[in-house]
């Protein structure tokens, strides 16, 4: 049997191959992944108002150089100072920035790896619960968030009609749909 | 009024900061991402047997270090002389390899970036039609692929219970159930 110790050792070790300010490119055996530096993970928002319409996000994305529609989300813990931030904290904060909605509660939905063989990022998606729109949203500085309130039930073919119009979807908006249609019990 | 010429000097350019053998790290003007070398894009097959059970996967991912529960997926054009191997077919030849089933016909649910602030890999969603056990699956050299066949009733109750247990859920898998719920009309 082997010890503790030599199952460690003979376990491959994390490499960092390359590393940028915000990411870097980790290795692991043969395996490549990429990595956030400052970040604990993502949350992600599934907020519905009282007239029954959820809360999506447009904005345009570098990454994939064209508008994307997304769910209220951000990062957790990459202010300075917060990095401890707790999850749902963020997602209050969040969901208020971008949206300028305050939630009363965020409801733990579920949480995993954004795309488990590309990087280790996590993200956990929360309902919000007893929103209420108090500021203006768009997001802080550099950011040029427009928000939608979309009926329920409109949503598929409202993102349909999005996507013809050439803006991305991100399909995690299905994910949320899922979890909304169950809240209200649909 | 700028010509074409003066605006394509003024967008900022993409930088390269480092390749690996797979993925590389790159930026344009403050914002770095990923990007995968070698693939068009992921392919995620929603595939429901004729009993009304939706096939999940099971595997150890090597970048978040644990067993993750994932829908059937794989990337396309990831094959040396298959490059331009249409998405549908990708879809087919994913879902047989991981699960052992064929399908008739991929019906095109969504596309839409995997992780727009991290990266640029689109992901593509089908439906399985007609689907039906030929071969053994568990993935190809190298792969372990455990498939779970799961009543789509049951399925949110199953993987909460997965969770428990310390196996991660990807969240694209309740996109899926969207789409699933959807198709069978419940």
């Amino acid at each position: 049997m082997k010890s503790h110790k030599e199952e460690v050792a003979s376990a491959p070790a994390k490499e960092t191959l390359a590393e940028g300010k915000f990411i870097k490119l980790s290795k692991i055996g043969n395996w490549e992944f990429a990595e956030r530096n400052n970040a604990g993970g993502a949350v992600v928002i599934v907020a519905i108002t009282k007239k029954g319409k959820l809360l999506m996000t447009e904005q345009y994305r570098v990454p994939v150089q064209a508008r994307v529609i997304e769910m209220p989300a951000g990062l957790v813990g990459d202010i300075p100072g917060s990095e401890d931030e707790a999850w749902a904290v963020a997602a209050q904060r969040e969901l208020l920035e971008e949206t300028g909605y305050s939630a009363k509660k965020m409801k733990h939905l579920t949480s995993g790896p954004v795309s488990a063989g590309f990087g280790n990022e996590t993200m956990s998606m929360f309902l919000a619960k007893g929103i209420e729109k108090t500021e203006k949203g768009g997001g802080v500085e550099g950011e040029d968030i427009v928000v939608h309130e979309v009926p329920l039930k409109r949503v598929p073919a409202w993102l349909r009609k999005k996507q013809r119009a050439g803006v991305l979807v991100d399909p995690k908006v299905y994910a949320c749909l899922y979890f909304a249609l169950e809240s209200e019990g649909a």
